[in-house]
């Protein structure tokens, strides 16, 4: 049995908790919650601290707490030569304080409160300072995902970039479709079926094969009817900038 | 039985007519294709005509070619009274000749060539100049969908906006997430599941809500890291603009 404990209280935090709980291999013995905010059903309470003094020994230390924080955290662990990770998409492993074996946890996914998602799919993005650490590691993440992988800071980072653009753009553009039809008496749901088919064909075709649409075609007649139409001068940008970034791709293409 | 005529053999006009073929109450008797390329597989070579002179009466025609050539061919159209309609998200139906009655029959979906999809999810949006032949155009559109949807000109221009957002330059971002993984030597096939999450988890809370990442919590040394991280200009300008964006979203909403 591996004993676990975990820094932070977030969404992540609490999806990993949710995971572990289920997961033969794995016992969270101990949570640290500032607010003390954790929901009893997910975690018993009496396992929960608020004081980092009262840490226990453990095999592993998972500090999901805000990317700002991890170091102080860190230094706060009133252990020496134990291994401890963080889980930050964008944070080097070097910034985890130098007592204690460094490694990282990151999970490949957005996470939000009270929506459950599938660990089993989830890629875990892995990397630690020595080969010991990383079979420890492994074991961790493989006893909740069938993705663990091992990754450096540098691929990290991109990654996050990437993922930022594929996750957190891409869901801004939902919102901006969102208000368009809201503001013209559509219900938003007459475009699921094409988020999804968006989504799910890249799978099989590349996304520059996969690029349809006016600003592929350089079809200004219709790209001059869509600015016209936009009002919101940000969106109006957007719309601009991104036809421009397709028509480079796809004439470069030729 | 209704009997339709396909003018055009682009991406939308082939799923159209594989859509008719598994359908019941409708028979495509005609196909008007200037490049005579169909697959004989889809629709039988004798009855694919080259020379728009040789069409047949028809129930209902359907225009699907390229924007700009709309109104030239439903002028070739050698009958008058006949209900003509046109596929396009963004043409006003006025722009069909006036010698027949119009409509549109615009599927709310991104076609790709070679793969299937399944039509019966697809929104079909629908207008007509008279109650009747609205009757007509719905049965058609019911026989291939559950999804039949009165759309007038101007929403549907609504439409075609929010759909080049969250469709178009949604598969734009996913490029630019492809590119920089594949410089970093990441396999691409890491963010599938962050994809899908981000394209599913809208259907349960609104894009407003459902924001997460460096923007939405003004995390600028995050953002900062990432603009140095990219190399592309054009891509940091998107990173910048979008980030923006979802600042002032988020600071309006306070």
């Amino acid at each position: 049995m591996i004993r676990i404990v975990i820094i932070g209280s977030g969404n992540v935090a609490q999806h990993l908790i949710s995971a572990f709980n289920k997961s033969k291999n794995i016992e969270v013995i101990q949570v640290f919650s500032r607010k003390n905010d954790l929901d009893p059903c997910l975690f018993p309470s009496k396992k929960v601290i608020s004081d980092i003094t009262l840490l226990k020994d453990a095999d592993l230390y998972i500090i999901s707490v805000t990317d700002g924080a991890i170091a102080e955290v860190s230094e706060n662990i009133c252990f020496n030569n134990r291994l401890v990770v963080h889980t930050s998409g964008t944070t080097s492993m070097e910034i985890l304080n130098d007592k204690n074996r460094k490694g990282v946890f990151y999970p490949l996914q957005t996470f939000t409160k009270g929506k459950e998602v599938d660990f089993n799919e989830i890629p875990i993005c892995l990397e630690t300072q020595n080969d010991e650490d990383y079979i420890l590691l492994e074991k961790v993440a493989q006893s909740i995902s069938k993705k663990a992988i091992k990754i450096s800071s540098e691929q990290r980072k991109a990654i996050h970039v990437s993922a930022v653009f594929v996750c957190n753009f891409v869901n801004h553009l939902y919102q901006i479709g969102n208000e368009i039809c809201t503001e013209n008496n559509i219900p938003f749901e007459i475009l699921y079926p094409l988020i999804e088919e968006t989504a799910s064909k890249i799978k099989n075709l590349s996304p520059v094969e996969a690029q349809t649409g006016p600003a592929k075609r350089n079809d200004t007649i219709t790209i001059n009817s869509h600015l016209n139409f936009l009002s919101n001068e940000t969106y109006k940008e957007i719309y601009k900038l991104l036809t421009k970034s397709i028509i480079d791709t796809h004439v470069k293409e030729l």
